[in-house]
């Protein structure tokens, strides 16, 4: 197929390059000329703008956007809906909130004009491993870009089949590594929450390697202290134990780098999905101890001290005199 | 009546002080000597040593034992039950674990010894306002105590009775400001859930006064930022809000001092309570999610980044070849 | 001062009450007549609509809202608005989000009428205690209402000034119990994190109590457990202990009532400002771990089993041929 | 090489048959003589108590206790200590405490037997796809074992090599599935941490999944509500998704046999080890909210109502004279 791809980033640029490894053909834009300039010379056509694009794009085209979420990809879609060409089909690729989705496909649809969400995790390693991806929108416009998804998920491979998964009942995409998972806003909503459960995964992980480590402090009796191999718990537990998981192979590889892991401060981002699932486990009253913790746990890491932990010394001092511990 | 009050600190010294003014004789001892002087000052009789107070006080004697948890109360205590002089009282006034209290008690009782565990609630403001106090150990020593005790609680004072409080059921102490909570132990164990639950009560104000002053963070869209005044804010809440309470009355001190808190680093110490109230939790299979993070707040206060946080970093790297946020 | 009250219940009717004992005149009006003869036999004015209760103020009129958060707040305040009289003063008393005091407060300044909003805390007890305010809106408006705020206020009262608070630096009210926050949205947004402390408030004392509770559990072992007097221990804490506080007297009233609160069955009501307070915190990457497991806390009282309680017993079917405890 | 089994349950016996199936001799023996049948049906050598089991085996000999945690595994190797075979090999294969290993060893040590604490993972699955085991002890005694360990770990198989892994620096049994993490004590703390981390884990999916769930409820707005299919949800985030992992393996087999779980309860239990964790954190000072978090969901999970719920209701009617809200 013929697909206009906005946004040659991390994600974009791959993406565009495992489409054109399968054979689709893709029309480039970014603002970053240099970005344009490295895909054509990957195979693909260039655009100098979006209208350039639509240009050199089949009527009705096809548009993948893969840019930040919020005012970029909101622009973007705007100018691309104003084109308002009956069939085109839009696609956001980004983390984009998934009420922004249900609006924009509200609006687009009315003017016929297709909008599809695609959730897609898979990051620096996509372009090898495939993308996972989870789709909103309609059947018809899912439907049609079906060659697009099926080429960039990873495919069954050697991943091996859920025993008990009956054919009939399931959709078959979702062991080629995609799903379509319900109407317009439905693929970024399952992407926000596998986010949300990033976190927590890769918290449960770092509070365990953390009281590893501590394990060998000086405020533990001595009889008491080990002086653990990180790395090699790191590695063992990737071989058959119940906790094995990609994340902790990327632990496994941090570690084998360096035990200590001097070259990060630990100053850790949080991207919005994050906030977005507690927002909706809040809209839905359901209790998310440990997703909220985990991005709380980020917060915490970019400051050096809160205003409250200020306020804790100085209840302490009101009422026992008690002056501050010194780091 | 005749009492011997081991550790001058803040605690033992004013206790030692209130008990002076309510007509008691006191026997004082410290390490520390100027310590002891300085009571001495204020009409106790100095002792220069353990042997030397057991000489000055009636047989048997009554010992209050005001020191730091741990070896100095286990030390001093063993040296007191070693006098075994049938029919002495020793009580434990400062912080002790209460399995240490059972395991004490068990063993003095079989000597003969009482053993009477205390915990006092109060700080450096008990000297005027009275101690509350929670008292653990059998029937007999806690009545013959009992002068002590009222002497050093502070009465029902200007404190509104608890409507529907039916006295023929309940223990008339309790509105003294004291009670008898149960065996060798149960003093101690109040007294840790009532400092568990302040560490929850301090940080979920911490929290909140947190929440305020960022509101005029310069990470918030402009027109929903607010400037807001925390220690007027923290002053009107004292006045008929349903978060009244003295640690309120405590912050708005702080406050009213100093908005921004700023002699205050935030590195905030914990001594024990927090964690054993956390560990009976867990026994008795209790979830506990606020006291835990109020405890966790603390350690987390005194750490600049924890090892967790450098492991998202690393996982991060490995994933999406992020780099970390400056902070 | 003349002034109109909209919506009569628990709240508004004693915010009424307490300004005629005060020398006001009001205005009243519900949707449920009984509930205005009732205020009109202590006095007050009755309108049988809006429009009505317009005729009968004085121009410009001052209107306080006291009604659910939402469609009825939001549907009363137009209709108000729509009189279009310039001056009128409109005050929502109620629990509104402060974004919307933002974006109303914004459409009304424009045709020149005044919006006031104030946070409310007091309860039940507010008619006769008064009711402590935090108050959002201009400073015309703000002094314009001073008289009203000034009589539902509980004034100083017997409650303690402030040690070290200068008067010149700090907003008078603030010690009658009420203070000017800022622009529109303020006071509900102040008001919104007291809640939201107060739910951080609320739990620790339950968690605390919990673990008070369970230590007669038959699953500890039987000379670690203490049967203790729940009732006795909150009263105790009233009287000298660092956690003493207006939601601890109603902890005493209740256990004084019953120990083991069996007329309650424990499921928990929240009313959307502890799950607005999340949001702030999150707005400002300020983590707030009790807050929010004291709101989680509240959802998990709800249900019996979360589905994700479900997933975590078929996890460990699936790894280890567990069977599910019996309860 | 010769080696009795104490235990043949779920684990004790596939670890007999795995290593019978690799060459190895056992001598086998449970308190449950069908149990022993079985084994032996499989080729094991039965014995009818510790001395027979002694009696049968080689001198030194080795023995691999597999017994719950506690006063079984306990009493198990007094009496096979009370042999006091010089240079006897006693492997603790259980979920012991890791303080309980360190008390042991230092006594058996003490006489000349050697003590190795095994932490082993893997489940029902592990007779096919082996063991990955952390294991405390001397060097002299795991070196010993190796041939055993070697049996029953994994091997490399088809798990892909950790990128960046020098192997002259790490421990080339780590690749295998097995570590020797230090000295008696290093292996169960190691698996200690592991099971934390796996409860951690599995809460965050338990929380994804929950909030997934809940997007189809009517408290939501109705264009807001998604009926997503949790079944593919699972089976798609296995393939190529930072979320993959083995818990989502066991996640989607569990929802492909039903979406609902309806088998299910949601009472869930915990085993010890999640406990152990945080005690170790709070001795280690290490923050842990998300490993807390998920062992607090696991306590609730089993009550109806906590009284901490009950007391919240009674904190709101005091209050505000609220009523609970109906289920």
């Amino acid at each position: 197929m013929k697909i206009g791809i906005i946004g040659l980033g991390r994600m974009g640029g791959n993406i565009a390059r495992r489409l054109m490894r399968a054979g689709h053909e893709t029309v480039v834009f970014d603002r970053n000329a240099p970005a344009v300039e490295g895909l054509v010379a990957d195979g693909a056509v260039g655009a100098t703008s979006l209208e350039d694009m639509r240009d050199k794009l089949d009527k009705p085209g096809i548009y993948w956007v893969m840019l930040p979420a919020g005012d970029p990809t909101e622009q973007t879609i705007a100018t691309i809906g104003g084109f308002d060409t009956k069939g085109d089909i839009i696609i956001d690729g980004g983390n984009s909130f998934y009420k922004d989705d249900i609006r924009r496909a509200k609006a687009l649809t009315e003017q016929g004009t297709h909008y599809v969400d695609v959730g897609t995790s898979g990051g620096v390693w996509g372009l090898e491993r495939g993308y996972c991806m989870m789709v909103g929108g309609s059947k018809e416009a899912v439907d049609t870009i079906d060659p697009i998804l099926a080429a960039l998920a990873p495919g069954i491979g050697t991943i091996p089949r859920t025993p008990g998964r009956i054919e009939e009942n399931e959709d078959p995409r979702a062991e080629q590594g995609y799903i379509h998972a319900g109407p317009a806003g439905a693929g970024h909503f399952v992407k926000m929450v596998h986010n949300g459960i990033e976190y927590g995964l890769m918290q449960a992980y770092a509070e365990g390697f953390d009281i590893l480590k501590g394990k060998a402090s000086d405020k533990l009796p001595e009889d008491e202290r080990f002086d653990l191999n990180l790395t090699d718990i790191a590695e063992v537990w990737r071989r058959g134990s119940v906790i094995s998981s990609w994340l902790l192979d990327l632990t496994a590889i941090g570690l084998a780098k360096d035990q200590n892991l001097e070259q990060f401060t630990g100053s850790v981002a949080d991207s919005g999905e994050g906030q977005w699932t507690i927002d909706a486990a809040m809209e839905e009253k359901v209790p998310a101890n440990v997703l909220t913790a985990a991005l709380f746990a980020r917060y915490r890491s970019r400051v050096d001290h809160t205003f409250g932990d200020k306020l804790l010394s100085a209840m302490r001092f009101g009422f026992g005199g008690h002056v501050e511990m010194p780091q």
